[in-house]
Order: structure tokens, then C-alpha cells, then sequence
């Protein structure tokens, strides 16, 4: 039998403007996390709102030091911009939160909750990213029912001192190998080394301060958006 | 319109085991929170089978320092004790674990998911507990969908030191009298006053380290629940 699923909730949700927007096909290119502590004292929505303008094809809120209700209501905020724009939200951990704002998605870690369980209450069509550093890793969330991947840290980053050391580009290239859903490269992501990511095999980069922290957001997403464009070109040969 | 539900979905949770037990038919007597770090070395499952074996009826499964993944497999095992023994299981905070694990219902703070939004994604029949401190808290938490409230503290209490000053027995009968929803009275509950939470009017008494720091937890939760029963054939006039 299969999980039960929102399969026939899908019209109410629909109706209501709380449903998933993009499906399974977010374009994950320029996949940029908010984390207050590195916004430099500016608000969310200014953060996302020029992170999108600047080519931020989907955002992932992420903050951990604030309450539940607080990042129900930023959820809210975001997606009003997100939706504007096109691009799409994901909501870091907490699927409780992304499910009742109707994000795009939800992005769990291998401590977050079990992918099976989680997938057991998501609706059809909304996006589960896990986030993995190897190859078994990879092939289990695949398997588990991950949508797409957020594979790392690839290059050392001061972010996320937790991260360990950086698992390098070769061992992200196996990675993108490995699986057939998206793999977006996480981790030390910056316009001078995204084209290596887009080389290897990934779908998309994510970063954190490297928008979220620029004194010009716009700017840095723009850069970024287009290292990414010229990679695409090079791989495919038309550079 | 009336919001998005999972009606349409019970009948899959339902064949899976995966549904709320006891729609809003819980028995709110003896309401035990656990907190591992006040189990003095026991496991969560040790103390819950023995609360239950001495007369607890619900379990709120409060665990603020474990990883998602832990909290939802200690989710998981509760449910295998409180369901042979008729006893209740409610998360705290955690909606997405409620669900996924199936359990009773889900307790909520003022800091957590606004209750609209949390109802929005929860089965119906699902228990949606909130916790109030005041009269206009509590009608506004039973106007927006809550099943049952958690008022306090009712006395000074040590466990949670941001609980602030006891709101005492008078306030809570206030409560308890300002809404129709069962309210179950928290904080500093001990047999001595489980009484006269029970004759101001509250539909049971919520206590952590009165029955999991016991020595004798099955004999700390008798004594609670003798004292819940006796209060309740007094207020009936039947003693």
C-alpha cells in the first residue's frame, strides 16, 4: 500500500494559494541561505528581495535563533517576494513551518527528521532537500525520496564551523555522479570557484554570506548568477 | 471556504495506524511531561511505562535538547507504551514530528506556529494544546481551535525558571472557568495541591519532575492520580 499522502488536499491547497509553486522543477542555479547573523543588520525581505532581483533563483530561510512563530511569519514575508519574482522558498529543518506558510519545500540534514516520515505528510509535488557530504549518503536520500541534494562543505568555509573539512570538488563531481536528482554544491561557494561546481556536475551553488553578507546583494548575486550562466555554456561546449 | 484539512486523508492514516487515537477524547488526569534531563539516568521509554503503569493518561513527550531525528523515534517508542495502555501521547512544539509519528496531538507555546496555521496542516481529531497564562489568552487559544489549554504556573515552580511568577490557584479558576475546552493546570503540582487544581475547575493536573524525578515513579504517579480522583469525587459532593 502506498503512504498515505495530501494527493486529495491538493485542490483545497490550490484554491487557498498555500500549495507547492514549482513542483519538482525549482531551478536551483543560484540557491542563496538567509542567516540573520550575517545580514548585516538589514531585514530578511531586503536581503531576499535584492538577492532575487539579483538572479537568487531560490532561497532557503534558515535561522535558528529565533522563535517557531517568528519564522512562520518571515516564511509568510519571503514568499510574497519569492512568488513575485519566480523563485522559490525552502525552509530549512522546521517542515512543520514550510507546510502551514506553503513553501516550495523543506531542506532536512541527516539529523532532521527520517526522509520516509517526512515524506509520509508532505504534500505531492513539494520539494524534500537533503543535505549529504558522500556518496551513500547521496544514493540513500535518493532513495529515500530526496528531490535534490545539497552536497559539502566543497571548499572550506567559515560559515558553518561544524561542516568539517571541505570534501573538495572530485568527491562532490562523485556525488553528482552518483544520483540522478539535482545536486547543488554547498560550502566556501564564491564567483571565483562557482564554475568549478557547475563543472563537476551540480545543478546549482549555495551560499550564505557570500550574498547575504556582500555590501551590495544585488551585485554579488548578479556575479555569481553569471559564473554560473558561463560554467553552464563552457560545459555544454558552446564557449 | 472552510481551510484545507486531511479529511480526505484519514482514511489512508487510519489503515496505516498513523492517526490520532482518541480524536478529542483524551483523558487529561494525569498529565505527565518528560524531560529527560530531570529522569535522573533513566530512559524516556522506562519512565513512561512506569507513569502510565501508575495512572498517567497523557504524555507530553517535551525534549528541547535532542536532534529532530532522536526526538521522532522517542516519539515512535512512546506511542508503542502509551497505546497499550490507553494512555495518550502529545509533542511539544514539534507539529512535523506529531504527524509523522502519528501521535495524539501537539502542544503549542505562544512563541510557536500560530494556531490557525497549525491546524490548517493537522488531521481532524487531532489534539491541539496550548499554553496560556491569562483569561484573554485562553479565550483567544480556544476561539482560534485549541483543544485543551495547559494553564500556569499555578505554583512556583523550579523546572522551568522562565515561567515566570505563579499565576495561583484563584487565577486559574478564572481560567478555567472563561473557556469550555478542558484546561489542565502546570507548575509545582505535587499530590499535596493536586486538589485544588482539580476543585478550581481543571480537567487534570500536568506535572514533570513530581513523577519523572521520583524515585518510585509508578508510586509518584498513583499518589497523583488517588489525589486527582479524590479531589474530583469531592467537588462532586459524592465524598
Amino acid at each position: 500500500m502506498s503512504p498515505p499522502s495530501f494527493k486529495k488536499t491538493g485542490p483545497y491547497l490550490f484554491a487557498l494559494g498555500v500549495f507547492p509553486l514549482f513542483g519538482e522543477k525549482i531551478d536551483y542555479s543560484l540557491y542563496v541561505i538567509t542567516d540573520c547573523r550575517l545580514c548585516r543588520g538589514r531585514s530578511q525581505e531586503d536581503v531576499v528581495e535584492k538577492a532575487v532581483r539579483g538572479g537568487s533563483t531560490c532561497i532557503q530561510l534558515r535561522e535558528k535563533e529565533v522563535s517557531v512563530r517568528k519564522l512562520y511569519n518571515m516564511a509568510l514575508a519571503l514568499l510574497e517576494i519569492t512568488r513575485q519574482r519566480g523563485a522559490a522558498l525552502i525552509v530549512n529543518d522546521r517542515l512543520d513551518v514550510a507546510l502551514a506558510a506553503g513553501a516550495d519545500g523543506v531542506h532536512l540534514g541527516q539529523d532532521d527528521l527520517p526522509l520516509p516520515a517526512a515524506r509520509r505528510i508532505m504534500p505531492e509535488g513539494m520539494v524534500l532537500g537533503v543535505s549529504v557530504d558522500n556518496v551513500q549518503q547521496a544514493q540513500e536520500a535518493e532513495a529515500a525520496g530526496a528531490s535534490y541534494l545539497g552536497a559539502g562543505s566543497v571548499f572550506a568555509t567559515s560559515t558553518k564551523p561544524d561542516a568539517g573539512s571541505p570534501i573538495g570538488v572530485e568527491a562532490f563531481a562523485a556525488i553528482c555522479r552518483s544520483v540522478r536528482i539535482p545536486v547543488v554544491g554547498i560550502g566556501g561557494i564564491n564567483a571565483g570557484n562557482a564554475g568549478e561546481v557547475i563543472k563537476a556536475g551540480g545543478a546549482g551553488v549555495a551560499v550564505i554570506s557570500a550574498v547575504v553578507g556582500a555590501e551590495d546583494i544585488k551585485k554579488a548575486a548578479q556575479e555569481l548568477s553569471s559564473e554560473v550562466s558561463r560554467a553552464r555554456r563552457l560545459a555544454k561546449g558552446e564557449v
